[in-house]
């Protein structure tokens, strides 16, 4: 059993993500951090909240960071996940309350807490990792690995979903992920590249809603307005799996296919967002990426196995 | 016939594609500029001289920009196309002279002389067309069209020769590039999208050099060197038809499939010298790219089509 401390936004895509994680058998939850992204950090908080009690997870909830690692806003999308970044369904008032500690204060005890056995799942922009890194290094030498939803590396054609060539997390915070992506610890990137190509439709969701019980239904109404702007925006009739995908290479890498190589964030400029690899085997000359561990980027998922063991999480055999 | 001014830094593929277009008559060639880029601006003009020895072609040659936009040095290429440039081949002595306009001036001169009429093809730094830009930008709505064999814009995949996001013609002049993409110009642009796909292998070279008359033994002897380095940092047992690609859909565009956007360059940075286009129908909010004028961006070639039409311009009839 992995321990896993969810970094996150909620998010219509983490609440779908967390549902799933809650529950695998194989992941335990043991923390959850919020870090500003969807939507200001205290109403991404307050929905964390509410999914401590709508999937009865024991793992405490920190807050975490409101702005960027250099202090500037962020860009929440209120557009893609509504106002209450949670499709506009109703939130009752939270019953389950805050850890005291900051996000990366609880971040750096769980991992020294349970040496290189805890994995961090990162689903929103890297503030609060970053943070972490930069108050107390060490432990990126201690988590047994880190799970990063965000950037785009071009693969397929898939670069970028809030400009030309840049993904959302990651654009909201590029020192950070960049601070992150060059760290000492073993980081596996799944971006757009393949959570594009993982598309819930409506069928499927519908399926969910039918056939998966009250967190079924949950999940096919938390998703609704999400698909609306699939729809309006990418003419899609689904979703993308963004940050399900991530939990499902935590517990299944083997339905990834990696790439590697030392990756960087371009921070500012015309790309300000990009993430860029340097793949091991290219020819290019010593640069920006050479002093710097080699990441893994997925590239390439199993698609079909993903999306069944997500679907068959929720949807139990009796209910098939 | 269209009226052409070839802008160039011969360089190997440089002259591969001048000898191509000095054999066609549905192009005329009405001026050659030279440019610094894959090597110093007196090797690459001396080399501009010897070809038109060589070819036998009228058009005067006007030495261009030895220095960037913002009077940088280039980064030569003599690891690439040897250290005279041409595949350090003997290069005798030229007996052509030359004209006694800068390299951007004639441009400008030409242009105005044959107003609505003129095609640059462009394929070196952009050095020279951004300095005619500055002192003339009239002339913007004077030509007929620009080619531009730069960039790479990720399609398939192909990211970048000098850099995992940067070609080596746009990365040695960015600033040029920013200034001519967003000129009010129509430019098509012939990135490594389309070059990388076409491959002139070790038969195809051999062929010209054996049914391709004194031209053909030419082209195959100034391209031995830049085989053996595609070979070596490739692993590819033939070369890129990167300028002559430019030539040829200058001449023939129904062979290429083309995507409309504006296009901006990255200047600086991580990511320096990255041709970044946002598509027309793409979903982003405006940006950078937005007060800019759409242009063409080849993202795909009738490979074989291209190929049979360079080597039968060379190979007449009778010699196959």
């Amino acid at each position: 059993m992995r321990k896993v401390i969810f970094d996150t936004d909620p998010g219509v895509d983490d609440a779908m993500a967390l549902g799933f994680l809650c529950r695998r058998p194989e992941l335990e939850l043991i923390g959850v951090t919020t870090v500003h992204g969807n939507a200001d950090i205290e109403t991404v908080t307050r929905n964390a909240l509410h999914l401590k009690d709508r999937f009865g997870f024991a793992a405490p909830v920190a807050q975490g960071s409101g702005v960027t690692l250099l202090n500037r806003q962020g860009s929440p999308a209120t557009h893609v996940h509504g106002r209450n970044a949670l499709g506009d369904i109703d939130v009752p008032e939270p019953v389950a309350t805050l850890d005291g500690r900051r996000g990366h204060r609880m971040m750096i005890d769980l991992v020294r807490a349970h040496p290189h056995a805890v994995t961090i799942v990162a689903v929103g922009p890297l503030t609060n990792l970053a943070r972490a890194l930069d108050k107390d290094p060490e432990i990126a030498r201690l988590v047994q690995g880190v799970v990063v939803m965000g950037g785009a590396f071009g693969a397929h054609g898939h670069t970028g979903n809030v400009s030309p060539v840049a993904e959302a997390n990651v654009a909201n915070d590029p020192e950070a992920a960049d601070a992150v992506f060059t760290a000492p610890w073993p980081v596996t990137i799944v971006g757009l590249d393949v959570t594009q190509q993982a598309v819930m439709d409506a069928a499927y969701l519908d399926r969910l809603r039918d056939q998966g019980g009250e967190t079924g239904r949950f999940l096919h109404a938390v998703s609704r307005n999400y698909r609306s702007f699939h729809q309006k925006s990418r003419r899609l009739d689904g979703i993308f799996a963004h940050d399900s995908l991530a939990v499902i290479c935590a517990m299944a890498p083997e339905l990834f296919t990696l790439r590697h190589g030392p990756v960087r964030v371009v921070c500012g400029g015309l790309a300000s967002g990009q993430t860029i690899q340097k793949p091991a085997e290219s020819p290019f000359p010593i640069g920006a990426w050479d002093p710097h561990p080699s990441q893994s980027v997925a590239v390439d998922v199993d698609v079909a196995a993903a999306l069944r063991l997500y679907a068959e999480t929720f949807v139990t055999p009796d209910r098939r």
